[in-house]
């Protein structure tokens, strides 16, 4: 049951377990972005309404959230501002505001929170992770290539290895319309059907097909063809009737040669049905799909009109996506968690030993140990240890009286319950050799 | 001239250098972060309105970015949501909703964007980045000690040495206005005209306070107290006279004494004129000043009953927060980028080596190097050479026919302007060697 602490529907609270883990995934990503030469880019969580709305289509714009003017203006009800929906929008504001200053091609990756005012459910958030790389800039199929091989090792750099990138070509579906004689204002509604050849039945495509005003016995030989067991073999056969059709394929071949040496033959394959859903993209368009998780775990293309459409320049584009959120489920929990937050928990046996006590956490700090002071009120030995257990520990320190006599420490090792009366001005060092034998 | 591309009004793009700059003062923060025991946590941007308004007074509340609720009720005008304006009001609910799985004391960290709807100026943002720390469940005076010493390193650790911690405490303040018989009502509206001491003269600072309702007399003698030479000492004299004020001055000079081993003594002073503007600290209280920068770039104290006016549960807390765009300005920009966005820079001689030339790419990724091919239309080596040299590769790799022919690829170090011929198979290697070899 939700309660009113709750952070508002569709979003979350990310304590400290669940954002290691998701930041140790993003710095993965950070890692085989930047390998492949993509730099990074911070945009503001918000934009202008004018730049952001308009610019996806009426459904997209009523899942926008929207800032109210402020001061005296908030009164109108109006919106001025608007928090990002994705970060394509962004990325041609930028490419136009800094386009003498960005490198050419640009090449960049971002990861960051975008917010989208869907209905909240099962692995959808309103606010999520987004993860992109695109090129601005390069026409060249290398640009295309460079950009799946990236998203591949960035697959592999997670631990995720069965997974399949499906390759298409918006000209091969071009083609394919061609050939069946759809009729123009009939293509887009085509493609949606076609589509959903995964989930539907072929029966179920065609008479959605024939529902859609495709003659009948066109639509059975469409979906025949795509879904034959050498569909693929028969589409290129079909598309030799077509110069965009084998434009696409030409495409599409070289592509796949192109990532021949990075990517294997099995984890890539020309997949004729698949469409993205996108209507903005020109040429070459993927997606990604992992075993056992339905849709798509990320996905791209090249879009060689948008920037300019978003008022960017006019540039060649390709870019690519990961479904960041649904990677992440993906991903093996936190498994007990390998150290804890702190090594070194340091008792506080007595109140005039406080400061002494506080100085020997900062010797193991110093010696580049983590390490917490006891911050609770009570003075019992007992509750203290069980504290230090809690914190995950691997040292606790106590320094009673007879210790501060002695002028020594006793340093308990927990994992071993051993312990050991160190001096005091050695405890740093001690603390710091024994780290690096246990690192051993 | 602002133009339409630019970001929203008080907000900034981060392009590569500046973003990498930012980060790697984060990452710095992080460490000592961790190094004290502090976890980390991520909370939404947004809030429900309700949560979030109402907290910090009526002004604060005209600065907060509130947002439109959407569909059928995005007409009504009405904000269900708002950006959050600080870090402590999630805090406070996380700590009410996550209480259970939170750790006794709950000692967290965060940084991330804050919004707030200033009037932009040098300096001052509409999105920025808060950095807090905060401790609650410890009412114990080595929580207040381990947050300034958390601050203190993190100074260090950033670089920065030309700083102080100014150290006062809320009882100080209330026993100087019992001492000096300022009536109750004058109380904030004094202490707000002392803070003034910094910029106007004791003179008119007496003036306001005799504006302000205080016997001429009283105000003289406490702005001269204030501002002596020996103020400190006439202060604590003074402040026999006064229970609270007394107790104010044993907590001062607990937290000097506990921080006295890791905080050189000039770095850090009891400090009776400073004063926090905000109401809600209910001891120790101090603020981080640098050399040459007005105001303070840091600061915090003990908040006891915060968190639970918050809507939180009612625990004790204390706190810090740096100022990390003031402390970011104070840091060395960005000299002369080591190294550039990658290390090895593939040029594309001709279409149809495209493809091993992207190959070799990808055997400078395998071996750990940065690496990007050419992606532009020129198949002129001089352009290529200049796109390898701007990028900042140290090698660039050159694959034509005659390499083809020889089974080679010639590597030309960019720095020492010299080239060699490698076999094909052996270039990976040949680079990794390289680049270990540069690193000594």
């Amino acid at each position: 049951m939700p309660s009113e602490f709750d952070p508002p529907s569709g979003t979350r609270d990310f304590l400290a377990a669940e954002f290691g883990r998701r930041e140790r995934a993003f710095d993965v990503l950070r890692t085989v972005f930047a390998r492949y030469g993509f730099e990074p880019l911070q945009t503001p969580a918000f934009e202008r309404v004018d730049v952001l709305l308009g610019k996806y289509g009426d459904e997209a714009d009523t899942l926008v959230f929207k800032i109210l003017r402020r001061g005296e203006h908030e009164a109108s009800g109006e919106a001025d501002l608007a928090l990002r929906y994705d970060m394509t929008v962004p990325l041609a504001r930028v490419a136009a505001a800094h386009g003498a200053a960005l490198p050419t091609p640009y090449k960049r990756y971002v990861m960051g929170p975008v917010w989208r005012a869907d209905r909240p459910g099962r692995g959808r958030f309103r606010e999520f992770t987004q993860c992109d790389i695109d090129t601005l800039g390069s026409a060249s199929p290398l640009a295309d290539a460079e950009v799946l091989c990236t998203h591949h090792d960035a697959m592999l750099a997670l631990g995720l290895t069965d997974f399949t990138i499906l390759l298409n070509s918006r000209q091969v579906l071009t083609g394919l319309l061609e050939v069946f004689a759809v009729p123009p204002e009939l293509g887009p509604g085509t493609l949606t059907s076609l589509d959903k050849l995964d989930k539907l039945s072929p029966a179920d495509v065609v008479a959605e097909l024939t529902g859609r005003g495709i003659d009948q016995q066109k639509a059975g030989e469409l979906v025949t063809a795509m879904t034959a067991d050498d569909a693929t073999d028969r589409i290129r056969l079909a598309l030799k009737r077509s110069e965009t059709g084998m434009a696409g394929i030409d495409d599409v071949d070289r592509l796949l040669t192109l990532v021949s040496g990075q990517i294997p033959a099995e984890r890539i394959a020309f997949s004729p049905r698949m469409v993205r859903g996108l209507s903005y993209y020109t040429g070459p368009i993927w997606e990604l799909a992992a075993a056992g998780v339905p849709g798509s775990i990320g996905g791209g293309g090249r879009y060689d009109q948008l920037i300019a459409q978003l008022g960017g320049p006019d540039v060649p584009a390709t870019g690519s996506s990961l479904g960041i959120e649904r990677i992440l489920s993906l991903l093996p929990g936190e498994a007990a968690v390998a150290g804890g937050s702190v090594d070194v928990a340091v008792t506080v046996l007595s109140d005039e030993l406080a400061a002494p006590s506080f100085a020997l956490a900062g010797q193991a700090r110093a010696a580049g140990l983590r390490a917490s002071v006891y911050l609770g009120s009570s003075g019992k030995i007992g509750k203290q240890l069980r504290w230090a257990a809690d914190l995950g520990a691997r040292w606790c320190l106590l320094y009673g009286s007879a210790e501060r006599e002695a002028g020594t420490v006793t340093v308990r090792d927990l994992r071993t319950a051993t312990q050991e009366a160190v001096p005091v001005d050695a405890v740093g060092e001690y603390l710091a050799s024994r780290a690096a034998a246990a690192d051993v």
